[in-house]
């Protein structure tokens, strides 16, 4: 009997009371009682993301949600922007290459945030700029760039914003509409702790100019045709979703409105202070220095010097139940990533701290096992997690 | 407490068995434990195939496989012929068309199967048409086309087949390598009974050849990218798949091979043959009219003369639980549909047919009620379903 312990920036946990919900026999998709399940999740999603924009729901990992936002927005041969600060970013980058776009990237160091000064600068460079794609949540770093300060700026251009928040949305503030964000990406599989297999997208009026214009081939992401779909009586999707999927989604999101989303995103900055203290505790290196550049779903660590990290993460796997996240790209095996996005409380930061102290301690690096921990318990303690 | 029974030709229903390893906490999609089950599942999907080619599965509804297909296998200004039977023919037309191909198409009556011969003189004509794209069972009419004949004619040829499977596997019998079969679809909510949200694609090295060549942009449906991340150590997919559909067609396939797909072939055929012959006792006509053109998943039954057949189909899900499905495109409105594919036994279309009896003496029509559900009685009694 080990127990198991899910702590990756996705998937993330899922409640008991969310995998009941997705466990129950399907409804047929064009039935009265999808419908409701339907609208009611699409409208719930429309609070978590703040936003009165359309909002869809793809059958598709998050990628289809990227590839959705740029095959739909953009024609072959549209000049784009991608601000690019880690694994994603470079995603973005690709896409935008796979499908003809005029690409201009700013690369960031992996591990930095982006400066939306660089952002305004470009657009003044090139003003026929139809889109600036980044990461609100970087994956891959655990950097959070300031989505606030990117659509402030853009918003006095003629281009759209792509934001994908998949890993960012309900661990840290987002403010769809008040930010001017145009096209953001969520995915089910992160703070919303539901089953992977769905993405969202929400759209704004600008946005919605270029995607009737664009030439771009698409059919199955085609969000023209999603919009149509969603506007039938009832609403429905183009084609088969994932309604399994769909119901958990419902559900976690009741969970997650009943927490509240101030709670939620507090909760989320205690469970990353605490791992961060207690990492530096430890006597590790996060890999995001600045400390105003980090993110509350994800934290990075640099694997210490003689020690294998492939190793160190099986060891947490194998002996201890607790599942952790590699680096990704050209991070692989330079860093581990522990998620603390979702349904997930103090004592899972305690477990996956207390892990992490015994691997190292096998693999012979000089701890001190339980200073990471007790670390930890004082963050959590001194700003009553757990409430009066 | 009105029990309900779908009945439609996907979703179908999905056992209790499958629901429970579909609603259990996910595992990471990168971890051991994950690995070793979408190896399994993907080993059991090439048995339902019946192939040695690589099968790959995808995170979307089919109609994403049936792009996947068709955007990795084309390039732009490629010739290809779609021989159309009902709505999701209709679907590879518009595909073709969205994607810059060169289109050629054969229009049969919605009710009618395409003649393999018509293939033969097209690609005569045209010998450098690059694939042939058609259904095995159309979901929209319950035909049945003849997969094994096009699939001898093409093999002569330069271009490739491009099969959509998804509602005819599990129910009759396709044999992906015996018939020449290039690239075949299926999806997890058919035959297989298994929840909403995945499709599967088979890819022969004749396709592979077409594959390598294409310059069709893709990224999430790259099945180049998918190849190169199968081929790792372990296996994975290129994005985060859909961890919950995964384990449940593990599950699911674990079933149909237990029941053997012969006697899942002959249980199909039994279902199907008790479904028609019923209808016809009721006095209802089936849309396709000739017997050797049914299929085994799905049976169409035409409206009778002055009955509204969304009333009918309302009755029989609001009164008696019972879900059917419609007609889809320029059939919406003239028949309704019965599925029989999946996880279905004699007494569910013992059900559906009780309930489309009832249905119909409350809208006014002319029958004897329990005549229908005699004859499939019958039709199962007298083939001893049921085993000696």
């Amino acid at each position: 009997m080990i127990k198991k312990y899910i702590m990756t920036p996705g998937p993330t946990p899922i409640s008991g009371q969310v995998l009941r919900e997705h466990g129950r026999p399907l409804m047929h998709h064009r039935s009265p009682e999808f419908s409701e399940i339907f609208i009611k999740a699409t409208g719930k999603l429309k609070k978590f993301m703040k936003t009165e924009n359309e909002v869809f729901i793809l059958t598709s990992s998050g990628t289809g949600g990227m590839e959705a936002a740029i095959t739909n927005a953009f024609s072959p041969g549209d000049k784009v922007l991608v601000a690019s600060t880690g694994n994603f970013g470079q995603r973005f980058k690709k896409l935008s290459k796979v499908f003809g776009l005029d690409l201009i990237a700013i690369d960031y160091e992996w591990g930095e945030a982006l400066d939306p000064e660089d952002i305004r600068e470009a657009l003044d460079r090139d003003p026929d700029i139809k889109g600036v794609m980044f990461q609100f949540s970087e994956t891959s770093t655990g950097v959070l760039n300031d989505a606030m300060a990117v659509g402030e700026i853009v918003k006095d251009y003629d281009g759209i914003t792509i934001v994908d928040a998949i890993s960012g949305l309900g661990a840290s503030e987002f403010k769809t509409d008040e930010w001017n964000l145009d096209i953001v990406i969520g995915g089910s599989q992160k703070g919303l702790s539901a089953p992977t297999g769905a993405a969202f997208v929400s759209v704004s009026p600008k946005a919605w100019n270029l995607i009737e214009k664009s030439t771009m081939p698409r059919f199955y992401f085609n969000l023209l045709d999603a919009r149509e779909a969603a506007n039938r009586k009832p609403p429905q999707t183009p084609w088969t979703p994932a309604i399994s999927i769909i119901v958990a989604i419902n559900k976690a999101m009741d969970l997650l409105l009943e927490e509240g989303f101030e709670r939620s995103f507090a909760r989320h900055k205690l469970l990353a202070e605490a791992t961060h203290k207690a990492v530096e505790r430890i006597g590790l290196k996060l890999l995001v220095k600045d400390p105003k550049d980090r993110g509350q779903s994800v934290t990075s660590i640099m694997v210490p010097e003689g020690i294998d990290g492939k190793k160190l993460s099986n060891i947490m796997r194998t002996k201890h139940g607790v599942t952790i996240a590699g680096g990704q790209g050209k991070l692989k095996g330079k860093i581990i990533r522990i998620g603390h996005l979702g349904w997930v409380g103090m004592f899972d930061i305690i477990t996956a701290i207390s892990s992490l102290e015994m691997a190292l301690k096998d693999l012979g690096f000089d701890l001190d096992i339980g200073a990471g921990v007790a670390e930890a318990q004082r963050v959590f303690y001194e700003n009553k997690f757990f409430g009066e």
